[in-house]
């Protein structure tokens, strides 16, 4: 229930006040907020990623609940920071095709939170099984938007 | 209910795997990790003091519910980054007394991690009157967590 107010929350958010307030941050601190999402995503996807696959050992599932449930918040926030002011700056490996393909780009960061949410969910039950199956879902969105709209590193 | 549940994931970790995993990653990632959660702290917390503050204008409570859900969520995710390792280096503005003090230390960052589960309860209760007391609290932790183990910038 929580989860559903707090999705009607960020629809409001996209088209309200902080479309507005968007406009005054300067394009330098939204690349720099939006990178700290990444970074943090990549802090604890990599816990999940790698207890799921079986890679760090032993699987524990206080720590992938925990894990899951950051990402899943974090999952959200990035996006408000790819506004068309960021477009071309320095220090960023955000590709132009962002704006160019809006769609497509918009449809993989709802996918995100889409999956990011039912990760949350199973790793919240304690079902590894279900924790097993979800994060390749995630992982295959992070990689999809990567490839389409990263900058090759 | 759930909150409890993760505050206790939290103790887990702090004790076990995560105390593990952590040695091994190398400390130039743990304080861009950390300063990472400090930014987005940043980004959640403004338009909250913004708005409470009445320098925002109008009061939004679903940008101030979802901000601070995300700012209760960003508040346990810094602390694991002041690991041993990372005392003295480059690009950092924390101070050793980090490690000096460490009882200090750990006191405000849980004090944080209390205000803002607080602020995250009033703000979702949509109690404006709540939240413009709340905010202060947690303002007052960034502060004095500042003045006391944040070089002065």
């Amino acid at each position: 229930m929580k989860k559903t107010l707090l999705a009607a929350g960020v629809a409001i958010v996209v088209g309200g006040v902080a479309g507005t307030a968007l406009a005054q941050v300067k394009p330098e601190v939204l690349v720099k907020q939006r990178q700290a999402v990444m970074t943090l995503q990549g802090k604890y996807f990599g816990p999940i990623a790698g207890m799921a696959s079986g890679k760090v050992t032993p699987y524990n599932a206080d720590v992938v609940s925990r894990s899951a449930t950051y990402l899943e918040n974090l999952a959200q926030m990035a996006w408000d920071g790819f506004h068309e002011s960021t477009k071309g700056g320095k220090n960023t490996n955000a590709l132009p095709e962002i704006w160019s393909q809006k769609a497509k780009f918009d449809e993989l960061s709802q996918r995100l939170q889409t999956e990011t949410a039912k990760l949350g969910e199973v790793a919240r039950a304690k079902d590894e099984a279900g924790v097993k199956r979800q994060y390749a879902a995630v992982g295959k969105v992070c990689g999809a938007c990567h490839e389409s709209f990263r900058q090759k590193l």
